[in-house]
């Protein structure tokens, strides 16, 4: 059903790229949480536009506004919306959309399924734009995660043909606080200009360039997740799903699993001061969808971004004709960076929504 | 949550491996259409154990009674329930299970989740045995689809180090029905026997081994799907996420779009005969999370099945010390074969949810 | 849509009168529950037909078959499932049912709805056999529900002309437990005897008589149910409107309210021994659709049964004329007596329902 | 859960009285309606205060700012929300709020849900200024179902001890649009004042009253609502129930089925002009909660407003200790014309739900 999610938080998300605001309505966000205004608004920065020369010089102001389900700071448990206003649009940019549609972007698939009567400009509802409520509604969870000792780290595993290190092979006692702090965050030093460069490279040449996104929650319980059609992997899949461009989806070894045999892709149990361990995560923290206590681990495959400014084939649905394009405006070559925090954000929606599944779980 | 899945064809799963029974209930499935029992059999019979040298001896007769839903042969539109005796169980073979969890099985996290008190035999209702209920709904949902012209095709694209072609690179207009009928579907004749080989080797060895499937849905029109929460790929990959042993999901060139350029990556639209469609499929078929009429082309990672007959490293829920085990009884050395035909039904099951979905978009 | 409930206990009703069994599917029933099965019986044998002259002579063994989600006698928190086999059905009774519908009855609005596949036989799905899994449902919530101090008892408060005393004008501290032991349960005594001879009356010229059944749920805490959509009121109304021949719904004074002035309607607090109460409870214990701690009364106003020996006028659907029909068969002349535990049976599956919602309310 | 509806139609609600602003997001509203906005203001100004001496002086702009989902005045089937900025609030009137709860508001359970953290200002978001976004929601989805023929009116059944006529008696046929253009809207004329007059003599006496709504819904299909859960009856009385103060709703002869026979509550059926209809309409148009084609007619109970100028025992959060209060500020001595707007919206928004999920029964 489109723009909702959730059985125990419930999101709902509105608006378009040139409309009048875009937002979201949460309920079910636990009252009594004092929100850290400067964290909130460090990660809303994190996923605007104009940071570097790797994302678009578009300047959004993103600032938030929060109508509802907050009083004097602290939340009240009841329904909060924030909305976004959107300012800074050039709609000239994107005049001939709903005309030609724009390969790898959702313009022809939108007008089929909207009956024609979509907001085609900009990319209406589809665009990444969108993701700017959703970094808002995640740091809110975030926060109240972090509360509870849970903490959520990404960075950058792959950018073009550049790859970085593991989650899987680091250790997660140590403090990655430190990634978000950074514009390409990565695990091994230095290979941020690297990837700085091939992005610059594909801009050079009018084109863009894909990567994969790590991610690692520390913190969590035993116990969150169900078998089958709610487990931990079909909860963040698909919320991971839902991020414009990601393709594909990994816990743990992932498609790595293929290869590998069942002592090698078991992870044996051991006791450790007091608690259950287990010796090796190549199961990423899960275990017939529940958490075994282990540091989740998961990774999303993300597609160049389709606006680049070569000159591509594509049909007219005016005309009924084929046609050729080059979409204008500010794009970015790369959108990895911005996507981190997105991925951050749905991570923390979707841990919300099992935490409170797990709390609704009486005895 | 948990066992429960959609909004508009609504399943609820249950049952335990050593329980009476298993089954599932579904409601909203559509009025009108006379099951076609052989198929259905055929379905079931795909799925069951005891098939080959590579399969579990167990022999489960996996005989869905229909209790409700249908008259005379033909779905009434009422729910429809199916149930599935468990006679065949030696529960002897499981009688370690709760004292020494299982590494890479969900002992531990279930007796986490549900303070103790779980049906542990056998995996409970954690067991792959769950999936023939799956597939019973499943086998439903793709004699629906069919008629209305979705055909869905699924093969074994890698097991161990053997590697099949990809849909992505074959022919869709081929009809791809042949596959059912083979006990390892794969495109290139031959390769069967090398997984086969790969499979007996690792069970020689008190071991399994895992691989990857391949789902190629073609016949779906355009407009299925939704930004956001609810894209083609988060319904589809909820699901995938939901088999047993599935660790990874992706569509179209999936984590292959990392080292991919925008211009690479799109796939241009062009006019024929008088209908929209793209040149190349790179994304799978699927544009901003809504199918653009191409075929829609995923895959899943499946680890190796967890119960091996080495000695592994685990602990004693029951005395709190480290320990050592060696899981008896009869079990799959490769899990593939079996979960070809779950694949298929949980990939219709998604689409009956998104196509009525789409039928309740009234104008 | 249509036979699903709830979010956090989530049931599936299936079956049809005259099909293989009716059941129910639930998920998310707490575990560690060890069940009463004496008392569920008794449940179930208030609900079952045959027990006296009012009632259909039919006999019903209702024995529900748990077959999931049970171990040892236990609660495992799994998905639980039971069925009732159909056995002593007469389906000559009712051989003309879809040709000619019967007034009152869901025979014609079924026949549009399923496209004319419904099972029509005994009213298929639509029958009041259905509510024998509910009250099995029910009654397992209502044995969770006491272990937390919570009661739930039920009157008939009109049968006919007779009425009886309301909860409103009675002592809450009283157990009125003794209720569930009457075939006709009423607050004054010797109204049952009143009752009967105009349920028999109405039978003696084949006719059947309607009334208004009373409940009072006491040891709720405060702070159960929602502003708004998910009101006490909402979905307490929701599940008994569920209930066959239910027409009204109404709580505390309900309609006696239009002629009530602010100052008699309002109900003042007051502390006792450091509690909030209120002196009055003309609200029927909920304030805002939440609940405030005081007895939650309200009450239901159910139909004659539409089952009538008397000629009416109908239509035939096969020939589109007029036509005239008697309602052969066995039925009960007044439903009444079998509605009460199907009453306290919605309402256990209701309070369960917000009682997982409050748990999920964390800090 | 608080303050979501919907499956197919999904609405979350947000806002609280003396908050930044009040609204709603709307998911599922179908593609292509062209907005009729002197028509959506109308009924905006129909539920608005300041109207009359019979309801509160506040002066509240009410003008819903539409955020998203509309492209040149038509609806392009995509997240639509709308908010109403708080502008006219007097804080003062209401700074007694938290510390002595008001007899008959949510303030105490309010309290209790919210652990302390709600907004109690005016009520927060338990106020009935939250209709506004409800009759925003609602007006769009009645122009909508006029478009397929569906008619909703509605008039005041009863205030205090005047009682008008019942659509149960009157001519379905008739065009009772006018209802919408009368202050106090009744069947018999001259009733209105009468009505006015006891409205008028319960404020000189610092108190309210409260009456009963009247609904029909002409011109719907046969075939919209379920069997059990989600019957016809129960969407709609959960809407109802979810308007502040509504604490009954009955179905066509409602509370008055009790004293009748199976023989006079029967609707015989009869073919006329090639179609079924029933003779009678006792059932208010339902059958097995499902549409038979007549008209659905229902009535509330609405309670008079707690809020009255009389002094009133309750008891101080802050203190623990008893307490006397007078509600100060303005208020309605009767609600019943302003929730008028308020039962015609809720009753479109269940309709428009209905109407998807009946779309979805696809075949």
């Amino acid at each position: 059903m489109s723009s909702c999610f959730g059985q125990h938080l419930k999101l709902s998300l509105f608006g378009q790229s040139h409309g009048e605001a875009i937002g979201v309505a949460m309920d079910g966000f636990p009252a009594g949480m004092r929100i850290d205004q400067a964290r909130l608004a460090a990660e809303m920065a994190r996923r605007a536009p104009g940071q570097s020369k790797m994302t678009t010089s578009r300047k959004e102001p993103d600032q938030p506004e929060i109508l509802s389900g907050v009083l004097n700071g602290v939340t009240t448990g009841q329904p909060l919306c924030a909305v976004i206003r959107n300012t800074n649009t050039r709609s000239q940019d994107y005049g001939d959309g709903v005309d030609l549609v724009r390969p790898g972007h959702a313009d022809y698939t939108g007008h089929v399924r909207y009956f024609g009567f979509e907001d085609w400009r900009g990319g209406g509802h589809f665009s990444g734009r969108l993701t700017a409520p959703i970094v808002f509604a995640g740091a809110l969870c975030s926060q109240w995660l972090e509360a509870q000792g849970v903490k959520i780290a990404c960075h950058i595993q792959q950018l073009g043909t550049v790859k970085d290190a593991s989650f899987m092979d680091r250790d997660p006692s140590v403090d990655y606080a430190y990634l978000k702090g950074m514009h390409l965050p990565v695990l091994q030093g230095g290979l941020d200009s690297d990837m700085e460069a091939q992005a610059l490279a594909a801009r050079e040449e009018g084109d863009s360039i894909g990567g994969v996104l790590e991610c690692m929650i520390t913190g969590l319980p035993a116990g969150l997740g169900a078998p089958f059609f709610d487990s931990m992997e079909s909860v963040i899949s698909h919320l991971m799903f839902s991020i414009p461009a990601v393709k594909g989806v990994e816990f743990g070894e992932g498609f790595g699993f293929a290869a590998l045999r069942g002592s090698q892709a078991n992870d044996p149990f051991r006791m450790e001061q007091g608690g259950v361990v287990t010796v090796s995560n190549h199961s990423g923290g899960v275990n017939g969808g529940i958490t075994n206590g282990m540091p989740v681990i998961f990774r999303c495959a993300v597609r160049a971004t389709p606006s680049i400014a070569q000159k591509q084939d594509t049909v007219s649905l005016k005309t009924g004709e084929n046609a050729e394009l080059a979409v204008r405006g500010r794009h970015d070559p790369c959108i990895l960076p911005r996507a981190v925090p997105v991925m951050e954000a749905m991570t923390a929606i979707g841990l919300m929504e099992m935490w409170k599944e797990r709390a609704a779980c009486v005895r």
